[in-house]
């Protein structure tokens, strides 16, 4: 059978493990493909740039456009990155020209997904992005497919590696954020310029799509409320020890009849939870459909090979034919369930105060709760300390956000209480 | 679009709970699946129980094998179970009768999966089982399409539920293999025949399966070693834990040069290792590729919602007009890499030996060791007990299986062992 020819954009280190995936493992590619598939051509700038593959009799273009018009090319595969520019040009240019398109643009998809699902489904084409969502995990097929008879009633994940990492790292030497960061950094676990992962971007991009595809929504980004890691200290992932949580950023999304919520914030886990347990740079994802239960993946979130894996097993379903909706069902089958503003989240918090330690400032705190309607779990002070500060923490009941944030507006103007307090909600079991 | 016209063959738990997981969620199924599927046949023998479903307007057979020639079927799902028989002659009828099948039957496939998956390519038909292994997990689909592009490197899984739910409980309680068992029968978790599940038959279904699909192989049950859970006692179980590991029984698969093992037997799992934590009912599968690194999934392996659940993405795939080959290659294309006999097994191994408390009878024991080339890791004797015997154990370092079974027979016939040795293979992280 005739070879699928694939023209690769973007020569980075997921682009170059995509030839060297395609090269290295032909034979069995092209036996569970029905055909071989061979890259034909690709785009990238530097031409004298040694990638280590090899690129003997692949066309090559400076301008990525170029390949959405290359009869060479049965198949684009977007490698570049970013929801603009150069990228978003060539998906909508390959879409236009009937080709399919294969690519690991988070942001494109979260921003764009909507018009581009029905740009390849005017087409008639497949946009797939496996790669898009947490590496070699294969959860948008997992969603898309093999819980396509549920009614996903919930999705959390752990979606971004290098939050992972610094909040791991962080627990287990006990150190502060600035620190773990820079060494993270210096370990290429962190770019140079880090806010696109820790300010929680990356991970909402990520969330984005996956919500659209659990609840058949279109994809809304803009609806996502978001939070990065930057105000977790070291003493909250120890109070977190304490009450038996782990601290991780998550991203949250969950379909109740008053809509959908999507937020990405540091969250607290309760210890016997799976997420709480995924560790460094690995990414993991908890669904809950209503047939299947609880379904946990865990895998490698980043890198060449988990993302060419990923790349790579979207263009065997190309070869082979099968192509899905690009949101699982067709343009004019998504829902539009309204999506819930974080101001209506309902759960529990963990709130720690650097308070004086003098009488009366724990009456004041815990009469501000009552106040707001809210109730106590538990509380935790350790040690006495009259001349500075001393940290509290407590733990609410189930309560609303508007209360929550009223109770904290009022608490942090109190005199005694020295600093913002932190405040994180506990996501349920 | 016109719907898919399914024909259930089984109105069991899982049969049951298709019918209503169909009618249930119609409309998102109709929504993924391009167009609405619809039962119209079913096949059962007692027409008068109540299974809590609506059976107006579906046709009825008391013979399955009428729903591969009723025209009324597009599509034929057999939940009948059983490698023979009927469950056989239907599907066998319908792939020659040009119709897809749908089907929960592990054994049927470990068994005849060869010969059905060369019919269903003639036929140019799908035969979809993800509901025959680990219930509501999508692993077949994770493994024959999520991780094409990989070479598959190893295979693990906790696939047996009623086995995983008697070793929690064991090890949770202290108590031994013949109450517990008991306890499960009463509660529904093991069958009053109990045997295809704790002689880790039903795990080697599964097994020869995965094997098949990771390494791209002809499916070959009957080279799969097995043992079952039986011989594990609480006394091992609780060594086990004070060693760090959990007792686990496992499904495993890897290829080496030399060829491929599967194996179904109690291992003794590091507590870290993803698998020690999977308790209870549930199913785990643990993936390693070339190119994705290891992936973890874990999910409820049984139950009407999780296996409908799988049986109905099948369906989904068949109305979108998705078709995979059975074995994720055209049957020409398929490996034939020789299984590795158990005997080649190289790993380290636990070994407890019931002995009087008397001089000598360790330097017999580590003498006969020393003698197969057998060197200790560790070993753990507890108390002293000079009228009755004592248990001692061994860690060795990485054997063979051959040294080991030798190492074995000899220290059987020590006259101050008094019966025959617990021998447990460690698995590593």
């Amino acid at each position: 059978m005739k070879a699928l020819r694939a023209g690769i954009a973007g020569l980075g280190t997921v682009g170059a493990g995509t030839v060297k995936l395609l090269a290295d493992n032909a034979a069995a590619i092209a036996a569970r493909a029905g055909r071989p598939i061979v890259v034909t051509a690709v785009a990238a700038r530097d031409r004298t740039r040694d990638r280590g593959i090899d690129l003997a009799g692949i066309a090559w273009h400076e301008d990525a456009a170029a390949l959405a018009a290359d009869p060479r090319v049965d198949v684009v595969v977007e490698l570049i990155g970013g929801a603009e520019g150069t990228a978003k040009a060539l998906v909508e240019a390959a879409l236009a020209a009937g080709k399919p398109v294969v690519t690991a643009n988070k942001a494109l998809l979260a921003i764009h997904g909507t018009a581009l699902g029905e740009a390849a489904a005017a087409a008639g084409v497949a946009l797939a992005y496996e790669a898009a969502v947490a590496g070699g995990i294969p959860v948008i097929k997992t969603l898309r497919e093999g819980l396509a008879a549920n009614r996903v009633t919930r999705v959390a994940g752990i979606l971004n590696g290098t939050c992972n990492y610094i909040l791991t790292t962080m627990r287990e030497t006990g150190r502060d954020f600035p620190e773990i960061l820079a060494e993270a950094q210096a370990l290429g676990y962190a770019e140079a310029d880090p806010a696109f992962d820790i300010d929680g971007i990356d991970a909402a991009h990520k969330l984005a799509i996956l919500a659209a595809l659990a609840f058949g929504q279109k994809v809304d980004f803009g609806a996502v409320h978001i939070e990065g890691i930057r105000r977790i200290s070291a003493l909250d992932i120890s109070f977190a020890e304490e009450l038996g949580y782990r601290i991780k950023l998550l991203g949250l999304s969950r379909r109740t009849e008053a809509g959908v919520e999507m937020r990405v914030h540091p969250a607290m886990v309760p210890k016997q939870n799976l997420l709480a347990g995924v560790d460094g740079v690995y990414n993991a994802v908890l669904l809950e459909g209503d047939a299947a239960g609880k379904i946990f993946l865990q895998g490698r979130g980043a890198g060449a090979g988990p993302t060419a894996s990923a790349v790579v097993a979207d263009l065997i379903d190309i070869a082979r034919g099968n192509t899905i909706p690009v949101w699982g069902a067709a343009p004019g089958a998504l829902d539009a369930a309204p999506a819930l503003p974080i101001a209506r989240h309902f759960g529990a918090y963990f709130m720690r105060l650097m308070v004086l330690d003098r009488p009366g400032v724990l009456a004041d705190v815990t009469g501000i709760l009552r106040d707001h309607g809210i109730s106590l779990e538990s509380m935790l002070q350790h040690g006495r300390n009259q001349s500075a500060s001393v940290p509290i923490v407590l733990v609410t009941h189930e309560t609303t956000e508007a209360a929550i944030t009223g109770a904290v507006a009022r608490i942090s103007a109190l005199p005694a209480v020295l600093e913002p307090p932190a405040l994180i909600r506990i996501e349920p079991n």
